[in-house]
């Protein structure tokens, strides 16, 4: 459970009495806009998950050990450059990693959500099934109702996965972001990224990168290839 | 919704909040602690319905109308003299009778849930299925989590909503080749294939990038990259 710049602590505060309640433990935080958040009253029998909250300064640090990066969203006020799924079906998905290694689910702030420099880590993203005209939740209302549907009928889900045999492992997100940085790298290099537009580009190579489903077995040889391919770019200029 | 002697006007605009979310509109307060509930500001887009919520001084009058009535509780803490239901199962009933007329949902207060009394009122229990060691849950959090499960669609569950429906078109064959292709050539250009074992790393790098899932959109960005990053690792020796 990853907090992008919660503005108010009675908000982490119940975002930590529903992961106490669903039996979810890992809170991240980051950039909260009051560092005072330990003490939010609303954690009730939810000390333990807020005093072992890590905060950090970016999100790329805080699922750098995630192997899925979910980010959630209530649309309709902006283009999305993501895949869309439904909290039903995208938490047995996340059901599915989890058996694998860590998921992060990302909520952005109570006013904004998620930015698009913060949906630019993710895989994919999931929205609650509200009404089309009250699409917008108070924080500590979508947590519960996520990690409610994550903690739903997790044996069925496991059942299910296991006949399907094991999947392949995926990327961790900090592969994957070294990744982003190296091919961003290659291409400011070869000409390929604009100084005017670098930002927007940037953020375009993380998603592509994101879709790519990368696996844990794949991403030390795209490191590899992109370490040479590197190399050989900056090598004439250094010879 | 039939909100029992709530003390926090707070949760009674969470909960009218996560009705309006839901598209839930008919909310019932029995002898609320305070009586100028209506104005909590935590009714984010939901003003019409705390308008249009009626009071009631007993149970008996705020279900008077309903077929089927239905409490909830978190347990443990007393002898229960119903039947209890888990909330994925109790919602699948209340949905099957509110095809038929109206249904109530009770919540007892913050602190000390619904009493005997209270209970007596209902035809059955329903609990939601919080871990053993933490089972009290925020008024506002409850409500929503509730909600989201009668207002689930379990076919939503197994139907695969991708970005506005449609799953992402594969790259064709011919594109995939190609980005092989060029990617090998960069692979060769930079040093990263040797000659010895060229033909089965060339054999390597066509199964990954098949493994990476590219889209029939990601395609042509990718062979853009690729064609600037090969100019580039060749220009040097043009000039």
């Amino acid at each position: 459970m990853v907090l992008v710049a919660p503005r108010n602590p009675l908000n982490i505060g119940a975002a930590a009495r529903a992961m106490a309640n669903f039996g979810f433990a890992r809170l991240r935080v980051v950039n909260p806009y009051d560092v005072a958040f330990r003490e939010a009253r609303s954690a009730v029998h939810a000390a333990p998950v807020l005093a072992a909250a890590e905060e950090f300064s970016c999100v790329a640090d805080a699922v750098a050990d995630c192997r899925l990066v979910v980010g959630t969203t209530s649309v309709g006020h902006r283009e999305l450059h993501h895949t869309l799924r439904r909290l039903e079906y995208g938490a047995r998905l996340m059901r599915r990693e989890l058996a694998q290694g860590a998921v992060a689910l990302l909520f952005g702030s109570e006013k904004f959500g998620l930015s698009n420099e913060d949906m630019s880590h993710c895989h994919w993203l999931m929205r609650i099934p509200t009404v089309d005209v009250n699409r917008s939740m108070n924080l500590g209302q979508a947590v519960a109702v996520c990690l409610y549907e994550l903690a739903r009928d997790s044996r069925a889900a496991a059942a299910r996965a296991g006949r399907q045999g094991a999947p392949l492992k995926a990327a961790t997100a900090a592969d994957t972001e070294q990744i982003t940085a190296m091919l961003v790298e290659a291409l400011e290099r070869s000409g390929y990224i604009k100084p005017l537009t670098a930002g927007s580009t940037r953020t375009k190579v993380r998603r592509l990168v994101r879709r790519l489903n990368l696996t844990a077995r794949d991403a030390p040889v795209v490191l590899g290839m992109l370490r040479q391919i590197l190399w050989k770019l900056d090598a004439p200029t250094k010879t």
